[in-house]
């Protein structure tokens, strides 16, 4: 396919990323740390790097395991996490967030990668990528630790949209489903709804909608719906999915990280707190190194945006080598499964059904009114 | 006052607390477990105590440090976790839930407690105490973690509402600011509105309102308005009163309550895995004491009922003698600080400040349509 030229250019090896190198809060230094971290721990992995070229240059020069597999591409403008999405939307072209979407519309690179402004990620790749046939509203995906055996479930939406109706939430089911298939290797992942409680009267209405289109289409999209879970549930084990709104996905998201940031900050704090103690954090060094590594939100780093021709992996704005590395690796995972194409296979093979019942639905809804 | 043969009985006595011993998921053991806790921590404290006259008689018989320190009022229905609050509030007169309630309308007691199902709690609480003047929904206040020098912050509503308009989130933080004035003794307390980003064009419609009418009030009712915050700063150091909607809320604790039980369990599985780890821990102890007081939920338990004639405190459901005796213990903080009749004061000298600018803002809005 390419020359023996072109052997050190992206394009010859078989999996390429698409980096967005600017834009998050430590800078393209993280970035680059964390692209040097994932290429020495992954021989077949390569690098589109979008930003100022230069500075990107003295950077990856710097960095041993990503010589000869990097090709950056010039870009001037940033997207600053002040900047609104709309007017990125039409002002962002020369931007290297613009840049790194544009590579996987291109099929120069299979999954993108950015630290930047959620908001102009989303809707970057919404006009850019476009979304999946059936889709209404994307989702942002992420894994959260938890009590079940593999370890992680998977929440949406934490942030893509700050609203979601019953369809949307239906939807969000579906891709949800699709995702603990590919990431986790659940063969029938379990489905919950977020709500304040777990009877059926309880919440919202458009709660009570979509516990009603879920459950008509779980049998035959071959998945489990266990009905409303609570916040508790999140890093429980009622469920593998955890369905929900983008606003309160990401006031749950976010609560989460800061109770696990500030109970980290305590038990230093404890272990630090006398001779006897500090001993024993020596001896415990072990156990606590295991602990952390287990609850570590950094290594659990990358939203996914789900529902869009194209998979873009949205890192922690605050991700620093460590966060950027497990971004990396978790880009590197989906396009090696190909996940973006079974998605997309599985939507619109269920899309149907959906909007099916839904018409069902809200037949049945309307009449009793 | 009262004749000395009635020394023993409950008026005698500063503080009177109207306890429901029923409907926690431990049954009235519990409650009166921690009841006896509090008794002997607080000579001051005497009780109500509502439920079944004989099984209660035996079970405070056993606990000496509430010898002649409560007085049972024979009360033969449960309300269950599973009755729908509007059933309750028609057909629940007999309960030990409204008894306790209506102690409280009475002036029999000072604040009720109760372990039971909140729905009917809050619609017990709110068709027996009435709401307070100008107060449009009432909210349940709690106090959580936080890396604030008070060691708390206050977040509210975590449940009495699935939903709230800007008019509510404002009164939310009026009466947040009472709040924490009262029991974290903070001069000027610093509210935060919770949302999905702390930019001001971000979120909901009704919190760029909201936003709005916190702002212009902030001055006058004395208390400095931090704007937008985020999740992560619910445990945080950004604010000290957390506003946001009763659905919202409630993920958010259960969430944090979920994370936090999380890695509790995962820092003990770390210190019991080898030898080395165990030994650990033995020298650990006391920090590991001292960790755990300092995060363990049971020990702020208790979710406080604002905005209504009277003060009802909610323990968890699931609260045991430790968390019932937390309750406990704040209700008896709030009664002893006069924290009802200081609300609703306040209330009532800020509710003419809100409304205005309410009418203000309202006309404002409607204008540019």
């Amino acid at each position: 396919m390419t020359s023996s030229q072109d052997h050190n250019k992206v394009g010859a090896s078989p999996i390429v990323l698409s980096i967005d190198a600017m834009g998050g809060d430590l800078g393209p230094e993280a970035v680059v740390s964390g692209m040097s971290r994932s290429a020495k721990a992954n021989p077949d992995i390569r690098f589109l790097v979008h930003g100022p070229k230069s500075k990107l240059e003295r950077l990856i020069e710097r960095k041993k395991p990503l010589a000869g597999r990097c090709e950056i591409r010039d870009a001037t403008g940033v997207v600053s996490m002040e900047d609104k999405p709309s007017h990125i939307m039409r002002h962002g072209q020369d931007t290297s967030m613009w840049a790194a979407i544009e590579a996987v519309r291109n099929k120069e690179a299979t999954v993108a990668v950015s630290c930047g402004n959620t908001g102009a990620l989303m809707a970057l790749s919404m006009i850019r990528l476009r979304k999946l046939p059936g889709v209404n509203r994307p989702a942002i995906a992420i894994l959260w630790p938890s009590r079940n055996p593999q370890g992680f479930n998977v929440m949406l939406d934490v942030g893509a949209d700050v609203k979601a109706d019953a369809q949307d939430l239906l939807q969000y089911a579906l891709m949800g489903v699709s995702y603990a298939r590919n990431g986790l290797a659940l063969d029938r992942p379990r489905v919950g709804l977020l709500n304040v409680g777990t009877e059926e009267h309880k919440g919202r209405a458009e709660l009570k909608q979509a516990h009603e289109l879920i459950t008509q289409v779980s049998e035959r999209a071959q998945f489990d719906f266990v009905g409303f879970v609570e916040g508790g549930d999140i890093p429980g084990e009622a469920c593998d999915v955890i369905v929900t709104d983008g606003f309160t996905g990401n006031v749950a998201l976010k609560t989460g990280e800061g109770t696990a940031s500030l109970i980290g900050d305590r038990l230093k704090e404890a272990f630090a707190y006398s001779p006897l103690s500090r001993l024993a954090s020596l001896l415990a060094l072990t156990s606590l190194r295991r602990l952390k590594k287990k609850i570590d939100p950094r290594r659990v780093n990358g939203g996914v945006f789900l529902g869009l021709n194209g998979t873009v992996v949205k890192s922690h704005g605050s991700a620093d080598e460590t966060g950027v590395s497990a971004a990396i690796k978790l880009a590197f995972q989906l396009a090696q499964s190909g996940f973006s194409e079974r998605l997309a296979a599985r939507l619109a093979s269920i899309t149907d059904i959906a909007s099916e019942n839904a018409t069902e639905t809200s037949t049945n809804e309307e009449s009793p009114k």
